[in-house]
């Protein structure tokens, strides 16, 4: 497998996209549109928000994606289109209804995301212009326009491609993603669409799709707070000429790949993530079952306490063995070594002396791991957060207004 | 019930307290020794931190708590006595120890708590020489030093006193408390320590202890965390005569008194959270049951994302039903209202026109009601949360260094 230069969701073949602007953001240059369209019906999977109250273009989407065919996705950014009675549902068809008239489809082939403030209806005649020039934009190269266009508070752009050969023939796949605050997992989170150009069935795809996105999107968190209009989308259109029709060693090399390509977009989205200054791994070995590794990640790397002392650069690890005192694992607290890079900061429960200077030179870094030991199994698994700074106060303290 | 000027810890009959320094914080001048003695051995009951990992001055307390008498409690600030290794137990039994043989009484009569950094040896001798301090301190009014002492990044003193009449006589309760960061229910958060000068059996205490507890400690939520130190100690000395034995009227006169202190103290809490600018109280109302109503109210309460836009006096309601959303519990958003104060935001799951100026100057308030009616029935709770602001990061950030 390797990774593609200047890699997007049109690296595969076959697909087109663009991302213009209607008009949605403050900023009324700024792209707000996404399209990206297979040019012939693809197969389809999808993993949707937990989140007991949903979006009405969201649950437009789940009932489509339900049908596995699709042949393009819309996704606009500035507004969700959620919390506002009858007319978001109207607003969700008119959507799907523009895109495919636009490409002469079945409207029922079309997933649609809206993503942005929510309780607010969506300005539906800017958006239906701006359909038809997302249409004419469409392009081979569009996909860097589209991830612009999903952008919401993020600030940098989140795509990736790769290459694998799969019976001798090269398979890409495509992604991009749009996230930042709003961020845990709960099945899925965000707004992240894949494409990919081997041929699969939706069950196969849609395992893959589960497989990646548990080991992805799933050990993320910014805030703990999880959205309302969150998904992950991808597609299958077969161009390629490969073919994966079993769970056999090439489903493992495609599922793979799929899951670097879902590691790489995640993390992206915890570097960008509001206010963040640094990517902080949480990794919990030798538990006793992954369940606990996993449970004392979440609560770890959720913790403000321990996000802002990272901020703060300060190798508090005391706050780590707090949260993972609360997280509701039973584990002896007596057994657990701490390491913060590969400096021990903590060995059977208790404070060791350490290297106050190495600790700092280790907390200056973009990039931190966190390691706890719990030694009492085999288990392990980790979660990637980022630090807790003033910027992310900054920027949810005024973003409606 | 009369709630008394100038009251606190020491107002009940037969207790006396001191608050000294003896060099544990930074600022050397500042109190960080608190000493709360009763002149009889009292009946006490006590609720701990459910956090799975325990500091050793909490440990000794809890299992001396058990026997349910008490003369006097210790509690040093600026420095944790938790996570230090069997160093920390011995130092948990000298502090006891030095403070009952001032007092000539059974070293397991003295309950202590450390609060402060964690992982970081007492510097036991300067206690030890401190405790001979606070016994020469000691006096009827001395509960407000307590009050002090006990603060670490507390910004304000929290005490209180209150007065009924029980079987014709008069009966106090005094408290103190501390807390600021790392507050959320779980049984107990944070120190707070009452006293009353009613006779009452420790069973009846602890009823009313957890009772009223539940009501109002166990009603925060600062920043979501739990700390390894938190500890509520009741103690009850008989000295104003009147006794309560079982649960009649009395009792009930007694358990509500005592809620209100709790509740009074526990809200002093959150308006002193880290960096509040805000008190906030998310009231669930017309939940189909009790445990829906506190589930919602707590997810919205620890919600950054619903904390930071009141920082930033946004009416997000999207955030409000989200934070619902995601709660765990099952509930019909399509039913739920949402007021900020008395202004409408949100009816039927829908947005509505709201008058933005109002819905501003409700904003700018220090306190603010937030009443989420799920309309599916007749149950409610309340949580008290605060706002979420730079100052939060920047007093987390720089904490331990």
């Amino acid at each position: 497998m390797k990774v593609l230069e200047n890699g997007t969701i049109t690296s595969p073949s076959g697909y087109i996209a663009s991302g213009v602007s209607c008009g949605i953001k403050k900023d009324k240059e700024a792209a707000d549109l996404a399209f990206i369209v297979s040019e012939a019906t693809s197969d389809c999977a999808g993993v949707f928000t937990q989140n007991l109250v949903k979006g009405h273009s969201l649950k437009y989407t789940i009932d489509c994606a339900g049908n596995g065919k699709a042949r393009a996705i819309l996704v606009n950014s500035g507004n969700a289109n959620a919390c506002v009675g009858e007319q978001g549902d109207k607003d969700a068809v008119s959507m799907a209804a523009a895109a495919a008239k636009a490409l002469n489809c079945d409207p029922r082939e079309v997933l649609i995301g809206s993503t942005g403030v929510i309780g607010k209806p969506l300005p539906i005649d800017k958006i239906i212009k701006g359909v038809i020039r997302a249409f004419e934009s469409l392009s081979e190269n569009g996909g860097h326009d589209a991830a612009s266009a999903i952008m919401t508070t993020d600030l940098i752009k989140k795509e990736l491609a790769v290459e694998l050969i799969i019976s001798g023939k090269p398979v890409r796949i495509g992604g991009i993603a749009k996230g930042s605050g709003m961020i845990h997992p709960n099945m899925a989170t965000l707004i992240g669409l894949l494409t990919t150009d081997i041929s699969i069935s939706k069950t196969l795809l849609d395992k893959a799709l589960r497989y990646s996105v548990n080991k992805s999107f799933n050990r993320i968190t910014v805030d703990g707070d999880t959205s309302v209009c969150d998904m992950l989308l991808a597609l299958a259109n077969g161009r390629s000429g490969a073919h994966i029709e079993t769970e056999d060693d090439d489903y493992i090399a495609f599922r793979d790949a799929l899951e670097y390509v879902c590691t790489k977009l995640a993390v992206m989205i915890v570097q960008d993530g509001e206010g963040a200054t640094k990517l902080i791994e949480i990794r919990v070995e030798n538990a006793a079952s992954a369940k606990d590794a996993l449970g004392i990640a979440l609560s770890v790397a959720k913790s403000p306490l321990v996000k802002t002392a990272f901020f703060g650069e300060d190798a508090n690890w005391g706050r780590i063995l707090t949260a993972a005192g609360y997280s509701g694992v039973s584990f002896d607290p007596a057994l657990v070594d701490i390491f913060i890079g590969d400096l021990a900061v903590c060995r059977k429960g208790t404070s060791i002396r350490f290297d106050e200077n190495k600790a700092s030179e280790i907390l200056k870094r973009k990039e931190i791991s966190v390691r706890i030991s719990l030694n009492s199994g085999k288990a392990w698994d980790r979660v990637w957060t980022c630090d807790f700074s003033y910027d992310y106060v900054k920027i949810n303290g005024s973003y409606r207004t």
